[in-house]
């Protein structure tokens, strides 16, 4: 059976991944930018990114512009991987194919 | 945001649900064909169904034929409706409309 990737079943970090999973290989994304994108908070969007970060699916970057702290993160090749494997099982269950 | 149902964020219970959602209002769908459908053993199954029938998505019905124990299921509208919402959250955050 088509396995669904239990830390990708949850909205805000399903829609962090698809955020980042349109990057490019070089390109970082701001914490800031994704916050207001997704409309969450700094609370919450950090502890979803702890725990993608922990499954190594995402590189977090903490730096400093001037004296201002940012964030910058990217997705890993590991989080490439779950990411398309989870939405495959997804359209294997929902034979979203057939039904388009 | 998109919501995603907790429940359904399971492979098991969201295909039992994507097998329930093809019946017409009158169809029942038997315990023993809806096993084999899915390769799932009798307790894993009727794990998930509980869970699924907690929560009113499913109706169980058990009966016997001749001395035969029998389980029928059906989706109620309340599945139903958190399905259809499921998958909708879905393609928001994945944006499948766009991509296909």
């Amino acid at each position: 059976m088509a396995e669904l990737d239990e830390l990708l079943c949850q909205s805000a970090r399903l829609q962090i991944m698809a955020s980042l999973m349109t990057l490019g290989a070089e390109e970082q994304v701001d914490f800031t930018y994704l916050r207001d994108l997704l409309k969450l908070t700094d609370g919450n969007l950090g502890a979803h990114l702890l725990k993608l970060e922990q499954a190594e699916y995402i590189v977090v970057e903490k730096t400093f512009v001037g004296r201002k702290p940012k964030t910058y993160l990217t997705i890993s090749d590991k989080g490439r991987r779950a990411f398309k494997q989870h939405v495959t099982s997804l359209e294997k269950i929902l034979h979203f194919k057939d039904k388009k």
